[in-house]
């Protein structure tokens, strides 16, 4: 099924507000699905939406949250999701992080309550259209993946992501884990090989075997796993969240979500033009410089998804078969949008 | 050659008062650099005296810089080194961030004109130590590596340190880069080869040549190296500084330096005794977790630092005589403390 960006956000908020979610945080959640299959992330995409409806019919997502903002100090704010939707929540904290920047030259919000946020790369994005600041966001999640020389899944995949108020902005997202569990669980789907330094086996070796893989590893060896760590807790350190194998409620339809997520907007006003054009002369350096044969040449993060998100902009989405059926089973009428 | 630290404490502050740097800059230099050679650095450890004093020599450092705060926002500060010692500008700078985060709840120190930090994982372990913050310390440096595809070294090694006020700190200390260029450069003087991964040659190929190496990868692919451009960006954001091959001052003693460096420090009062119980529960899971057969276990950032600080405080720190020799070029009464 393919179909365009406005129908996938009309089609989003009508099943949220079927069950009972207020306009607001159906639009944000709708945006977040939409804006994750426009840009190649499908993982983060309308296959969320069952998962997000069985919450919400559990109790464990409030359709009509009201996260609060508690200013503990003048640049960290302590926000309570109320158990709202992750982008209400999301939106709320950066919103209120960069705003407050502009004042105080940096501040801090630290998330606790709140469900899974979707992508990262929206909230920095967003900080910078409407602030103009530099902008870093973190979240955990589930123990998915393993330490360092260990044979046990003990970590989130703890992604960051990292904006720059460039023309295009920079905009880094990345989870600290080699792959995500969705892409082990592709080629386990397809019995297809995982790559190597992928992830171990119940032994804690590398193993190629989708069937045998128990945790993912790490990206980048004990440097990544150093990152991730460093994230898990500055996270659990700043929003008192669930740490490794005590975090639910992202991947599941049981449990409340315990993660904690973290946002930090620094204002950037006073550098002027002169550091902007200096930032945008060295990304475009880097962007024309030779690379290497063979290769799609050098990029800056962000411009592969701003590529992708035009080209299924002008194409339209495709939806895989196995997903657009979980979709008219939760919504009937969904059969006269495809 | 070895010597005990607090020989090596003395010796490095005497050079640096024979050539007329302050009592204060010289007791924070050499604390830098034994502290670096005992915890197993010695990259960062007394082998970059020499380089230090011939920048002194040339004016590039000046022994007695008085550096500058100025918080243009309530919690943003702007140093100027003055072109100071590096430790002396980034001591400043830290306890800056941590004294204001304390208030405001997080604070920036943003500083440019300083020289070479060293290690930073020091920075963050004395800003947990004074006001118990999470605290993030990031620098660039000459271009030494290349971007993802690319051919052409165009970033700095970029590295970042994260502290957590935990007992024992969480210390992270991690170049962006694969390897350090010592390490490429050892290799070189050995005629071993590299390591897979490590260096690319003049067309942008992985190469084991340590001869052929042209430039440093990132460590962990593309996801290294956006971390890596996320850090040039960021401090060439916040400090204005030199972005690229731009950058000079850190390797030679021709060139001020014109690098930037990043603080930020979080504070944690407001957790509670609770949190740091639940993050260092955590941390005792993982050291205690099952580890991969035939390695030395699960660590945490800064446990290996810190047992090979505590074997080099008993038995001495090994100074290779190549490095010996030049001690005792600069400051002949060194062949006495031998």
């Amino acid at each position: 099924v393919v179909i365009d960006f406005a129908r996938e956000l009309r089609l989003v908020a009508d099943v949220l507000a079927s069950h009972g979610v207020a306009a607001g945080p159906a639009a944000l959640q709708s945006e977040w699905l939409a804006e994750a299959d426009l840009r190649g992330h499908p993982s983060h995409g309308i296959q969320r939406l069952p998962m997000i409806v069985a919450r919400i019919r559990e109790g464990l997502i409030d359709p009509r949250a009201k996260p609060s903002i508690d200013w503990t100090r003048d640049a960290y704010a302590v926000i309570d999701g109320d158990r709202g939707i992750g982008p209400l929540v999301g939106t709320k904290a950066i919103d209120a992080a960069a705003a407050r920047a502009a004042r105080t030259g940096v501040a801090v919000a630290a998330v606790h309550n709140a469900n899974h946020l979707g992508m990262l790369a929206p909230y920095v994005e967003r900080a910078i259209e409407r602030a103009g600041v530099v902008a870093i966001a973190m979240t955990t999640s589930e123990a998915l993946v393993h330490p360092w020389n260990g044979t046990t899944a003990m970590l989130g995949t703890n992604p960051i992501a990292i904006g720059i108020p460039t023309d295009p902005p920079v905009l880094l997202d990345m989870a600290t884990s080699a792959v995500s569990m969705g892409r082990i669980l592709s080629h386990r789907h397809r019995s297809t090989p995982l790559d190597s330094g992928w992830a171990i086996d119940a032994d804690g070796r590398g193993t190629l075997d989708p069937e045998q893989a128990q945790a993912i590893s790490p990206f980048g060896g004990a440097k990544g796993y150093g990152l991730a760590l460093a994230i898990e807790l500055i996270v659990g350190a700043l929003t008192g969240s669930a740490l490794g194998q005590r975090v639910t409620g992202t991947l599941d339809s049981t449990s409340v979500c315990n993660k904690g997520d973290v946002f930090i907007a620094v204002d950037t006003a006073a550098l002027g033009a002169d550091t902007t054009a200096r930032l945008e002369r060295y990304l475009s350096e880097l962007r024309d410089s030779r690379a290497l044969d063979g290769t799609r040449g050098v990029t800056i993060p962000g411009d592969r998804a701003r590529s992708r998100r035009q080209y299924n902009m002008d194409h339209g989405i495709e939806i895989p078969d196995s997903v657009w059926e979980q979709i008219v089973d939760l919504y009937p009428a969904a059969e006269k949008v495809g």
